[in-house]
């Protein structure tokens, strides 16, 4: 790197925290095993797919003596996935582990994901190179992949690395579906007779890896933290100039966690969660004139602005919606090559005309022409509508204006309506790691290695208590076929971890459902500011509203 | 205000620094006179216009004795225009000094900009009110406007205003347009034998408020800053992700210094600079093809990624664009009615094709449809196009797109292309001001107040020698019709600050021109990161990069 930004040189120094019981020399912790375990569903399914894995107990970090810990040891890193604050200080938390236990044992980095372990692509990670990127968002320091391993090849590819290279254990950083992976892959090498170990680590900013067991998955605390930054800076300007509706769309493309998350921090005017509108099957409409209800409310009090947050997946949780994308899917698969052939948007809009159901064509006739455009024209390498690129928060500022322009005609609407639109993602996945999520990434890291050099395989890394000071807080293991259920994925039924939605009888969304209503009409605008690495406690280490809730 | 954030709590403890001289009791400040000054240029025109408050000295404050310092007095003061973080700690100082002079003077707000004057619209402000705005973002305080005193019957409002209130003086904090403002309205009280002063505040985060008098006005600092925690995390992303060029436009209609300031903080593959454009007089097609060639020799060392940054004025620069925007609001004024009947776009377009000249039409027509749609759709009140509302980011990264494309078929372009867009402004004006300028602006208040005192009228508020600690600043006032000259607005000649723009013999823009060949192939990515009010002082007391290369 060229040119280090003064932050970046200062964050080298910082010293993440552990918990209290990895601060003793690692021969002198051991883990302590409760009782076995059973999957959340699904029992009989799961023991059958993982019958050398399933069923372990859970772990736990106590003093005691485990010289195994000193044995020469080499292992591999992977970080898969989307990009998260803080999956380096998880190298480093398992980097400065491993050379605690031996200073011999080597820790090597798959590049790019999965895909790294498949083809042997490596790099071996030394001083230098890790301090390099300590404490810094990102994943550029061995890259990141979306790569599954599930055929039979990509098994036997990854047990050949392994034992290429000679692996006492993998460990894996992702979200649900890459610590599914990493169980399957635990349960492999076992059932073929090999020594190397897998662990997980949770990782994700949506925060929907999250369970009895995890408290939070890591970097959600970061990236809500910046996006609520950003969405503090808009309320203060709305607040200041007095004629923008700024509607905010967040990444969370399955479950709303980012948008109550930021909701909490930052008091809009408006939050939608998509968890909420499937469970009421809220159709656009509805959607649409409860927002404009609200902004001819703060028109009568001459508010003529105000701040709307939208969860990315939303269009996915809107009945007709949803209907309309899974029918849009389907009829263009089918008929790909006549569709493609279609030029203008007027032919292919006669073309869905003639082909779709009469209730999705009307879905999708009453959308504005920009965004429909938008259905058919960014599909992925499979044909599919691409969700993510649909910019729902032009969608909703659109259809809002139009019913304003309406109810003023017809006299129930006195305000100026002016809008701009927004997106927030990539602004905060490699984020400088907050210092919990500096602290939490360090301490899975270390943990992961804890759990390596007590022999466990098939075993997420689990750092909790997190509401407390690092030093309260518990390390140890969960077996990943605790946390699985059975689905139906692509036709198959799969062993996966379930995601967590927003529960709507949850804490943080009651908190936000009893303050809403008067968010949504008074001004009560709260303004995080950026993220603080250096001063006072209060500022710097606290994490989200949402597990203080939850675990308070 | 519901519920504080930790960060603004902890920020009303922030004591602002003052110049050494300040720090003095304000009686033992007084103001030293330099020479007579001259205008700019057209020093006739503008010696008729300002008979009273034309070629006065500048003035540096020194210790002395001053003791009209603690007479009793009545002071107004103004936000005018978009919102730049400190503006609150501009009132701070101000209110500070005032109160520092003798307790029992007052400082009234003039609410939402300039309007408030006029209307007599007004808040006192008191201590209670004053803390609670200390050191935040926002100009949420007493609000702004864009209004600007021109009518006969608008100075008469804004005397009977003074009058009334009693004012010793009137405070404007504002950009070029607001401190010409102060200027004229400086003058015509004066003119008119009456006693109220004017100091202005020099406020604008564009940064093109800046002359050999004015080292840098408030909030650029704050928000490039913000822009670039940004631009560096999207760069960290997409050097971890490896797929996505991220098209980033920046606010800065007139002048593009902040696009070139988070350049020089970031390091982007790319930053384009409306300065520039227009001297080479660069056509879209040109544009687009250097960004192809980049993206195409990037490719070819496998790196299908990068982040380019555009100033928001861009298309205003572009000859051929500039042209099609002025036949545009010239074609859709002159014929109002008839282009407003007018409802699909394949409609508009031809009209468009029998009315515009054949190389505007050509130029229309090459651009992408929803683009092109922009610039007929989102008209000003004027019937104008809004140039603020065409997405750039989104223009240039379609014609990229279609560029590569013919490269790809003609096997002279071998990567992969994927691009997200992005707009960051309303994200940066607002945001709590950095040490900088919360020092800064209070210094600027504070010194605003002092100027009072001595009895100057139609001064700028003026602090200087910046890239050194705050007590090595000075302090002092710069007379307004000083940075002056004569310019045409809406076809006649007015009194005018020159607006500064991006010079391309300048310093900051031969650093970036030195380094951007090797930028524009090699990630030489920087991440500012967020910014810190608390850490060490080369992380939290750097101001920008551009004020140094101009200063130092």
């Amino acid at each position: 790197m060229a040119n280090l930004s003064a932050l970046q040189i200062a964050r080298y120094e910082y010293n993440p925290k552990l918990p209290s019981v990895l601060r003793n020399n690692p021969d002198e912790v051991v883990l302590e095993f409760g009782k076995a375990t059973e999957a959340v569903a699904d029992q009989a399914e799961l023991k059958e797919l993982f019958k050398n894995t399933y069923g372990k107990p859970e772990a736990l970090f106590v003093k005691g003596k485990n010289p195994d810990v000193k044995k020469e040891i080499r292992v591999g890193v992977i970080l898969s996935g989307g990009q998260a604050p803080g999956g380096h200080n998880v190298i480093a938390g398992l980097y400065d582990g491993i050379k605690a236990g031996n200073k011999k044992s080597t820790l090597i980095g798959f590049k790019n994901g999965p895909s790294g372990l498949i083809e042997n692509d490596f790099v071996e990670i030394d001083d230098k190179f890790m301090d390099a990127y300590r404490n810094t968002g990102g994943f550029d320091m061995i890259g990141s992949g979306r790569t599954k391993i599930e055929t039979p090849e990509q098994y036997a590819a990854s047990m050949a690395t392994a034992e290429k290279q000679n692996l006492d254990a993998i460990v894996i950083v992702g979200g649900d579906d890459s610590n599914t992976n990493a169980a399957l892959l635990a349960e492999t090498f076992l059932a073929n007779g090999k020594k190397t170990r897998v662990i997980g680590c949770p990782k994700t900013i949506d925060g929907d890896l999250k369970n009895e067991q995890i408290e939070t998955s890591f970097g959600f605390d970061t990236a809500c933290k910046t996006y609520s930054e950003l969405i503090g800076n808009i309320e203060r300007d709305a607040n200041s100039a007095k004629k923008y509706w700024h509607f905010i769309k967040l990444m969370g493309r399955s479950a709303s966690h980012i948008a109550l998350e930021c909701a909490l921090q930052t008091q809009p005017n408006i939050c939608l969660i998509s968890e909420e509108v499937e469970a009421k099957k809220m159709t656009l409409k509805q959607i649409t004139n409860d927002i404009a209800d609200a902004i001819a409310k703060r028109a009568e009090n001459k508010e003529n602005f105000g701040v709307i947050l939208i969860p990315e997946g939303l269009v996915e949780f809107i009945p007709e919606m949803k209907s309309l994308i899974a029918e849009l899917n389907d009829k263009m698969a089918q008929n790909e090559a006549e569709f493609n052939k279609l030029e203008t948007f007027a032919d292919k809009n006669a073309w869905l005309k003639a082909n779709l159901t009469a209730s999705s064509y009307e879905t999708f006739s009453a959308l504005p022409e920009g965004i429909a455009a938008q259905f058919l024209a960014d599909r992925d390498p499979h044909g599919n509508v691409q969700v993510s690129r649909i910019e729902t928060e032009k969608l909703l500022a659109t259809m809002v204006e139009r019913e304003l322009k309406v109810r003023k005609e017809n006299g129930k609407y006195c305000g100026k309506f002016s809008s701009y639109t927004h997106f927030f993602g990539y602004e905060g996945r490699c984020a400088f790691p907050s210092n919990f999520d500096a602290d939490y990434c360090y301490s899975l890291g270390y943990t992961a290695f804890m759990l390596i050099a007590s022999g466990v395989t098939g075993y997420l890394s689990s750092v909790r208590n997190l509401t407390k000071p690092a030093d309260k807080w518990t390390a140890g293991g969960i077996p990943l076929t605790m946390m699985m259920n059975m689905e139906q994925r692509h036709g198959t039924k799969k062993p996966v971890i379930r995601k967590a939605l927003v529960e709507l009888d949850g804490k943080p969304f009651k908190e936000f459902a009893s303050h809403r209503d008067e968010w949504k009409i008074k001004t009560s605008y709260t303004f995080p500011g950026a993220i603080q690495y250096f001063g006072p406690s209060e500022v710097c280490d606290q994490t989200t509203k949402t597990i203080k809730l939850e675990r308070e």
